[in-house]
């Protein structure tokens, strides 16, 4: 499970890949791949939590890490790299590195704290 | 709080939005707002995460509703308009409606599941 919050901290990566509907699936594959065989395994990694768009035509990674260099880091391990490099000839790939500004609560929630 | 999870079931929409960075924290304001007086109140929220990416040229919104019904009912709310149509002066907008895959942790907390 993934937290998302303003206390926990973290370096927040939400990748946004683009891909044909009839490659989907292969590409929730690769990223599946490539997390198992190394990404877990990094120091620094907190969470991830991949997304299927319902119209075929994205896949979007949502990632914690302790800090950038730690993602960095794990970027300099030659594992997940045919994973990614055959993700690449099926998908395109927006990155972004985010902090969390802020959560929003349903309102008659809020008294719950 | 957010919370990631395949067990919740809910329908999430992953909404980036790409800004000058001049402009980021205009944005920033424009989409807390329309959440506020509107978003939070709508039937079938779950919980929105607002995120600052910190080369400033994006701010995403990962939200949550019960269902997509529930979220296309709230867009017929006319109060977020002036908010939205604000925002979409000053960003362009890829939307994403999702559902969760699955959730990686990192790999020695797997025997605490």
């Amino acid at each position: 499970m993934t937290r998302i919050s303003t206390k926990s901290n973290v370096t927040t990566l939400i990748n946004v890949f683009t891909v044909e509907p009839a490659n989907q699936q292969r590409l929730i594959e690769l990223l599946t791949e490539a997390t198992e065989v190394s990404i877990r395994e990094a120091p620094g990694f907190v969470s991830a939590s991949l997304h299927r768009s319902t119209d075929g035509t994205k896949v979007t990674m949502y990632a914690q890490w302790l800090s950038m260099e730690h993602y960095q880091a794990m970027r300099r391990d030659p594992a997940p790299l045919p994973f990614f490099q055959e993700a690449l000839k099926i998908a395109r790939f927006e990155p972004g590195v985010y902090e969390i500004v802020r959560t929003f609560a349903p309102k008659p929630r809020d008294l719950l704290g």
